[in-house]
């Protein structure tokens, strides 16, 4: 993360009763607004396709990952240039960033709008929205990889992602998403105030990288793991998520659906597996009779 | 919260390199689409203004709360009826939520698209989002209030949320909003996948019980605070708000900017104070000398 990931400012610290005024670090939230550049029937269009409240830094990943996770773009190639755009504030803040797809490139804002969860037949339930993911994911229906994780692995990812997550040390407000490969070495860690951006950036940097799909990868996502996280780790082809918190209903309904292992609750030697366990292994113990 | 904000689920629990097979609940998540209803010149018109992915239950409250706290409507008064619409899934989920305005009330949908922060004339910055806010909030400009809470009583509030925290305690997956009386008497408790839903719902009832403004109260944050959380306080009218978790820079220029009191890391007899100090009052200490 960039120094500009943090804001220090005096602050007073109340401890038992006592205050003190003491300089504390905040973790930057800014909007970002992504505009996405292409040519249509001859004519060039621009358009607005989201505005996201991040923390700055790697918005080039995150404005990658999230075309790509979204299903507006299909690939890296697809993309031309990315640009910065200045704005009309005293600030200078680099706050928009303009996408220009290469020609004949047509991006796919079918989806943008309602995002998802209204696109299918059945209107608005949660099969709708896991449905709707089959019709846009490139990765999706890649079931037969038999990549799997050592359960002793498991345990020692947030100890590792802790040692590197800088800007929430210093904060204590970022999001975290790490991707691992299956011996737990940390390939890469990006942090936001908003969860769904850590993992944009994540998968927008696998992007770039051509490490896409990431089927022989764990990811570590240091809160919750909600419909939207399990959605965006689906569309990179990822087989294996963990989550420090809990997962929500239709996260487990949507990892079922698409045989993601998607476990919760790593903590201490301990997690729970919701889906797909077989890609978990233990140890054989001894028996001791 | 109602029962369905739960489900129960197999899981394997693994602990310490033993697997058990157990019953586990689950948050729910499921899509909520939010439409509006009302009528232009002399024509019915029916929008959809939000698609939020959300907790069942209390979905009235959460309509009232996001359409009051964007600044779709202006008062409780604005709204005829509410209703969930039947959708065309076999499960019959009320997952689609209709507000019919009454006649003569035409909604501000000019902030809707892109969520306030480029509709001022500095483009996308953290500065526009928090000028955009002036424009449409009822109670904004109540600076004189003088509102003052105990720092006793802030110590207090986590312990008391836990107790009635009944479907986080059962399954660590939701964010809550509970608003306290300034003596820390619980009041009102909400519950999301969603920190800004909980909140919706919170705002929501209050607006239903014609409890607004909200500036003899305190906010209490079950986890972090956002600038779409201090955004959606400060269009109720609150004053204090005390978060568990960290604030990020956005948040605390958004409550300077409001003097809004703010306070983050309330916890085990601590706390930070962002903003606004002197509504939070310490008992005097006998001098020792």
């Amino acid at each position: 993360m960039t120094k500009s990931s943090i804001r220090k400012i005096p602050i007073t610290r109340v401890n038992d009763g006592e205050a003190a005024e003491i300089t504390d670090a905040l973790a930057i939230e800014e909007p970002l607004e992504i505009r996405l550049e292409y040519t249509l029937n001859g004519e060039i269009k621009v358009q607005n396709v989201s505005v996201t409240m991040r923390t700055p830094g790697n918005d080039t990943e995150l404005a990658t990952g999230f075309l790509f996770t979204e299903g507006i773009i299909k690939n890296i190639d697809d993309i031309a240039n990315i640009d910065h755009c200045l704005i009309a504030c005293a600030e200078n803040k680099e706050n928009v960033i303009q996408v220009k797809l290469n020609e004949g490139i047509i991006p796919n804002l079918q989806n943008t709008e309602r995002n998802f969860y209204t696109t299918s037949s059945c209107g608005v339930c949660g099969k709708g929205s896991i449905a709707a993911i089959r019709t846009v994911g490139a990765f999706v229906e890649q079931k037969e990889n038999e990549t799997s994780v050592n359960s002793e692995v498991l345990y020692q990812l947030p100890e590792i992602l802790k040692k590197d997550q800088q800007v929430f040390a210093e904060t204590g407000g970022l999001h975290a998403s790490a991707l691992f490969n299956l011996n737990g070495e940390l390939l890469m860690v990006r942090e936001d105030v908003g969860r769904h951006n850590a993992l944009d950036k994540l998968i927008g940097a696998s992007l770039q990288k051509s490490l896409l799909p990431l089927n022989n990868h764990i990811l570590l996502l240091s809160g919750r793991a909600s419909f939207e996280l399990v959605q965006k780790a689906v569309m990179a082809g990822i087989k294996i998520i963990v989550a420090v918190g809990a997962p929500s209903s239709l996260a487990v309904e949507l990892a079922e659906e698409f045989e993601i292992t998607l476990a919760g609750f790593l903590r201490n030697q301990r997690f729970n597996i919701y889906t797909a366990g077989y890609r978990i292994l233990f140890p054989v113990h001894e028996n001791s009779n």
